[in-house]
């Protein structure tokens, strides 16, 4: 079997961590599998560069930002195979550049092109355990790239599917996924499994387990994650192409983000493409737009709002104020005073009495709704961001999540 | 004009240097030169990677050695970069592997066999200044290496022959070659030029300026070195293939060196081939063998003295032990309490005389001499390590460097 092992930053922090990750990657080859394993940055080295780099210039040129941080993966790799070399085991570490992980050319968050087994295959073959640095890649020019936020997942996956692995192991300092945040919930469940789906709209919606390209790159190549800790041995969550749908509760998770804003364009002309303009304007300077909502026309005339994140905030704003004119709407207004709540569910397809449920419980906590959307496995709702908490322990009760027996018998 | 620049990591300790280092390297461009910069790990970058690998493993793989420590460059030529483009010009940074510094597989000493100059050739042709981690290159498998002590030195000075350029500065944290270690002899002067053999001799008689191995590829190649400091605009020292030799001091630097212990053998037996067997069994070892003596013959029997380093005595006394019985000398014995001092003048070839008044001037100060060995430009003395300093002062006065022009009169 072969099995790729992804250990994040906080896996890796100190030598001693460093030493026991190596005794588990060690333990695995013994069960007669090789293993490749994918390895972050140490705890806060990429912080600790990036403070560096903030003493030199206030605006780093991305090539080079991609040539400093790259580094810090290099250091774990270089240290983690010493450890695995120290217990008596042959080992190889990588770059992303000496694997061939090839890239386009958008520094600082580069998408995965292609990645070349050659030399990895090689490693193997000679009974070595091969680790890479996750992160990292290298595009048509030679030059390093590096994946940004959540890439080391993302690499993990990637090599697992390149590699057509059994299996890829993604450990972090949660022991796997849960029915909602545990910090909001105490009782909430750990899901011990869930489908690529369902974690997609998760990880998209806030929970920080996984990334969603990562989960998304698992499931364009069928390759089945497991989530789980890297401080015990127990196992995690499966997050698979299908679980058995039969058995699984129609919701399995609760989810909330704080990285929403909303803003509202009033008077809007009620005449064809004037939507097309204004979301044309915002996605040509890659403004991520969430939800969308139009209401009721007046006068021909139309109220839009919609959601964007905090970091694109202001670069939204500038927008909008220069579509003005153009787009003939009479005024606008923003709202950082929101969040954004969740329920994801495969079971929703089947079960159209969710949203219903969701409005209640929200309405029964006196919680107001300022914008809805749905897809077929989740529905979101804007509410105010002090009831957030508030929100998601009510809807983490109304469908029974604090123990999977009961959710399971909700709505059947 | 192409010009290769290196500053080593004192030049680069923190982001102030890194700043200042980028002005520097951006007056020369305005001068109208292209303009190679390479640069050292930052100040003690090394050593703390070091400390920390010692915390996972006593013995780390030599492989994994080198992609760790070639972390360090990797992030001075990112921040030099930076700092470069915060000037407002256009710079990009290269790694050894990046430029194509092929070398052998000699991990962690390994030596440049070629240099690719394609990349950093496209790189200058579009007005850019290049920054490359010295110290690292690539093997042929494309592994990362590095070129041990003295590295970033012999990185620049292969690039400057590489790319044919027409001098090769190295900034250090001294202005210049001095004709003694001016701690010891604060009169020491500054020497304007030297020819690359006496700087040959006096990077291996233990002045820490430059490293032998750069100073040959200079040599090799005839590219002129200018070694100065990095704190201001003044001039250093050049080396060269033939300075004016009419107008050049007879000897030009007194060279101290503490990395010396002697090993003595007695009665070995008079035949042929045994001084053969004894410095083959330690060659083949490695041990690098300086000075050797043999003493007149009596009753057949000869003592053999010779000098190594420090570093190397353990080896070396395991290796006379093993091989006692079969060379058939009776006992041996170590000193480690010996210092070597040395002249050094390409004036000396002339001037036959030079060696006699060094002797004259160390007896004069009751200093006795051990070992005594000759090359056509340079005298070295084994003396007892307590009388190094006052050995040094001696010389420097007799041959009179406290003046270079009186120097210049010394033997005429």
């Amino acid at each position: 079997m072969l099995v790729v092992k992804k250990f994040g930053g906080s896996s890796v922090a100190n030598p001693e961590r460093i030493k026991r990750v190596a005794r588990r990657v060690v333990e695995e080859q013994q069960r007669g599998n090789q293993v490749v394993v994918v390895v972050s940055a140490m705890g806060d080295t990429t912080d600790e560069l990036i403070e560096l780099m903030k003493q030199v210039t206030d605006n780093p040129s991305e090539r080079e930002m991609d040539m400093l941080l790259s580094t810090g993966e290099q250091v774990s790799i270089a240290l983690l195979a010493m450890a695995i070399r120290d217990l008596g085991v042959d080992v190889v570490s990588l770059t992303g550049a000496q694997v061939g992980i090839y890239t386009d050319d958008v520094h600082t968050k580069a998408k995965i092109l292609d990645i070349t087994t050659d030399r990895i295959g090689e490693e193997l073959a000679q009974g070595r355990i091969v680790v890479v640095a996750g992160f990292q890649g290298v595009n048509s020019h030679n030059d390093i790239t590096t994946l940004g936020r959540g890439g080391s997942d993302t690499t993990a996956v990637a090599l697992a599917a390149a590699l057509q692995a059994d299996v890829c192991e993604i450990f972090t300092d949660v022991d796997g996924v849960y029915t909602t945040d545990p910090r909001v919930v105490p009782e909430a469940s750990k899901l011990e499994r869930i489908s690529f789906d369902e974690m997609l709209e998760l990880a998209s919606l806030g929970a920080q387990v996984l990334h969603p390209r990562s989960v998304e790159v698992a499931k364009q190549y069928g390759i089945p994650l497991h989530v789980r800790t890297s401080f015990d041995h127990r196992e995690g969550t499966i997050v698979e192409e299908a679980p058995d749908m039969e058995n699984a509760p129609v919701v399995s998770g609760v989810a909330y983000d704080y990285n929403v804003v909303k803003i509202g364009l009033f008077d809007v002309p009620d005449q064809p493409g004037v939507a097309k303009k204004i979301f044309k304007a915002l996605s040509a300077q890659n403004i991520n737009v969430d939800m969308i909502i139009q209401s009721a026309m007046r006068n021909n005339m139309n109220d839009i709002g919609f959601t964007t994140t905090r970091d694109d905030l202001r670069k939204a704003l500038q927008i909008i104020e220069e579509i003005r004119e153009e787009v003939g709407f009479k005024s606008y207004t923003h709202d950082e005073d929101v969040a954004k709540v969740s329920i994801v569910g495969a079971g929703m397809i089947s079960h159209p009495g969710v949203a219903a449920d969701m409005f209640e419980a929200l309405a029964d906590e006196g919680i107001n709704l300022e914008m809805i959307t749905t897809s077929e496995i989740k529905v979101s709702c804007v509410i105010k961001r002090a009831e957030t908490e508030k929100a998601v322990k009510a809807l983490h009760k109304k469908f029974r999540l604090h123990d999977l027996e009961e959710a399971k018998k909700y709505g059947k």
